[in-house]
């Protein structure tokens, strides 16, 4: 019989347990700040009726819609990210989920572009969302949760920087382009890649004059604290209350380098009506933005009439494994149990079984290798998987009751007793392996 | 604009907190027991090339796969369980990941199946597997698993009914009906449901003489222990094995009534080739095994020349969070932050989110609401979400440093100060909320 190839689809990505470890760890941080806050986790269908699906990203994301016919013929496609299956989900159940309702949703989603750049077409998004609610205090708890979420992973240097939708609007009125907001949005979007000069030279290309361009940027910049000449009353309201947003977050303890406005931020999407969050690592400012969100005054208006306004923002998961990989943040161990228990003398296997169930029950993994082998080749095999610790036990210490602790780390190696004086594992050996 | 219908596929659900609580809490456990044994995580993707999924989980399987062209007209599939993406996954990297290799898969699949009698097109499975041994250690490892994960679930009564395939296929043999062993199998399946009068008319349904039918029957039925008549001494060695895995995981501190050897489980599947597992549980045993799995000689053997044997066992998520359900078993609980803290002094809100962060520090989850409205209906939404405990601060408590703690199961309330003497938050308020 000729073998099939095995091997992965264009842009699709095999987790080995080496990539899945950290990935595991960090999506559990995340679900523990969100938590902590007492965001509430849902799950959807990764299928959807297509016509729930369609339209809702733009022409862009329509096309790597991946879509197909079901065997019933109904037409289906496969979600492309989570706040479209999140408007449906909160239309269809508004009854039951009672507002404000705070939700985390993480979960893989799909996009059939080309997978140059390190973009994949499958991967993972992490969501957290207060929907139900215009009060500024769920702006301020999502810029707490971002601060909260990148402690907690272990990042020491960032910076979340905010503005206001409404800022921009209104720079932009005054300045005579409101029709062509999207396309000055998206200028400023790339900021952070074509730099100032890029930014001026972008927006004379698309219809301002020189004079204008300056005066946006001067608006925008966060060089330029107070522009001064254009005094609008408007312009200022908006800053004072992203001041007030910034003055809440550093009142809960957030340190005053973290948090930054910045009248730059725009957040392309056309859905953001209120503030909107970026967050850079400042170690890595080159990757972009690792959290990003902002506040939208109308989620659900496709599938509901009821009007449901809402702050949230959403964690890159591909960056942030990166960003930690790269400044060696978390823990690096290919192993999930501490302990490894060579089984190299067979007529004690119940022996090696017993032990292994007591350590597990005093909270300690240990993994025992099933096969009776040398113990040289089952020791390689546990510092290949990157366990801490060897517990080796053969004849001799079955029958003196003590065991040999080896670190594999440093290759140090100690005798202590497997028993306490109660007969439990004795303290040594506990306090050794923990 | 016309509305779209907010609504899911047809045998496609939308999981609400209230289900997704209990499901994240079910599959952490999982993982940790998995974990404790030194199981290491991977994943695959959702979609791989058609002619890896297809033939191998049999015609009625195909029929359910979801497949269709990409944009880049590759036929590509949608996975139907993690069984063939392991066996690719492990022949794909087989250099890379070293044997043996523990792993568990903890992921959605989907098959488009008829949604009836609870069935659903979308769900998840949850495998763990040992690839590259032959040794019974690993054998007895994966009872002592599902035994592990069974009780730290919190199921006291339990049984984990084990068999050999090598003893179904000896019998088979000895009465003639080895080119008939799939047939039979299946019927063995049915045994739970049918009964062993159903067994006995289905056997002579598909040719069995009647006497053969009741000498198979004699075999395998779990009540007679020693039948006595046929000793075969390849059925003794059997049994023999079988009741030496059971001996081990008993010594491992298993009670005796969880693991029984009962010669009628069969597991359908062609795939198996040794050791059998089915869970039981000892209250619902209607609906079915809730842990099933199996020792097999050659997992990819239609991607690898390698041959890889293992044994492994699939935990039916669904059906567990069911059992649970009905048995009262696991925390039901609507909030996954402990605290409710009402906002309804608008002067404090640097206060109120001061106190939570700080209580957020010390490892306490709250949840602040967002509207300062009149706390009857902060209170009445913190019932309905299930919180255990109400934090209320107003003007009075602010100034006097103490707060209101409102059990919000009992309705009983204690007043508590904030702060202790070192100005940390005090210990009384701290064990009351833990």
């Amino acid at each position: 019989m000729a073998l099939i190839e095995p091997r992965t689809l264009k842009g699709f990505r095999d987790y080995l347990p080496e990539q899945m470890i950290p990935r595991e760890a960090l999506i559990d941080t995340a679900r523990r700040v969100f938590r902590s806050y007492g965001f509430l986790p849902i799950d959807t269908p990764a299928l959807e009726y297509e016509e729930i699906l369609t339209g809702k990203g733009g022409e862009e994301t329509d096309k790597q819609l991946y879509r197909f016919e079901d065997q019933g013929g109904r037409k289906v496609a496969m979600r492309f990210d989570l706040t479209v299956p999140l408007a449906r989900f909160v239309a269809q159940h508004s009854g039951e989920l009672g507002l404000p309702f705070k939700r985390y949703h993480i979960a893989t989603v799909w996009r059939g572009e080309s997978p140059q750049r390190g973009r994949y077409r499958e991967f993972m998004q992490c969501d957290f969302d207060t929907i139900g609610t215009e009060s500024v205090v769920s702006d301020i708890e999502t810029v707490l949760v971002i601060h909260d979420l990148l402690r907690a992973i272990g990042f020491e240097k960032f910076t979340i920087r905010i503005n206001h939708r409404q800022y921009l609007m209104i720079l932009l009125e005054i300045l005579g382009f409101s029709s062509q907001q999207t396309e000055v949005l998206r200028v400023l979007d790339k900021r952070d890649k074509i730099g100032v000069e890029g930014v001026r030279s972008a927006l004379t290309e698309i219809g301002f004059a020189e004079e204008k361009a300056r005066e946006l940027i001067l608006h925008v910049d966060a060089a330029s604290i107070d522009p001064g000449g254009m005094k609008d009353p408007r312009l200022e309201l908006q800053k004072r209350r992203l001041h007030e947003v910034r003055e809440a977050v550093l009142a809960a303890g957030v340190h005053k380098d973290r948090v930054r406005v910045d009248h730059s931020i725009a957040r392309g999407l056309d859905y953001y009506t209120g503030i909107v969050f970026e967050t850079q690592l400042d170690d890595l400012a080159g990757i972009g933005s690792v959290c990003s969100g902002g506040r939208y005054d109308n989620l659900a208006n496709l599938y509901t009439k009821e009007k449901l306004p809402g702050v949230g923002a959403s964690l890159g998961l591909d960056r942030l494994l990166a960003a930690m990989e790269e400044l060696g943040i978390g823990e690096k161990r290919g192993s999930t149990a501490p302990v490894f228990l060579p089984y190299f003398d067979e007529g004690h296997l119940a022996d090696y079984l017993r032990l292994a169930a007591r350590l597990r029950a005093a909270g300690i993994g240990v993994e025992l290798y099933p096969d009776c082998k040398k113990l040289g080749a089952q020791l390689k095999y546990a510092d290949r998987r990157g366990f801490r610790f060897a517990l080796v036990l053969g004849e001799d210490e079955w029958k003196s009751g003590r065991c040999q602790i080896k670190d594999l780390g440093t290759g140090a190696t100690r005798s202590v007793a497997l028993d306490g004086a109660s007969g439990a594992l004795s303290p040594d050996l506990l306090a050794a392996l923990r």
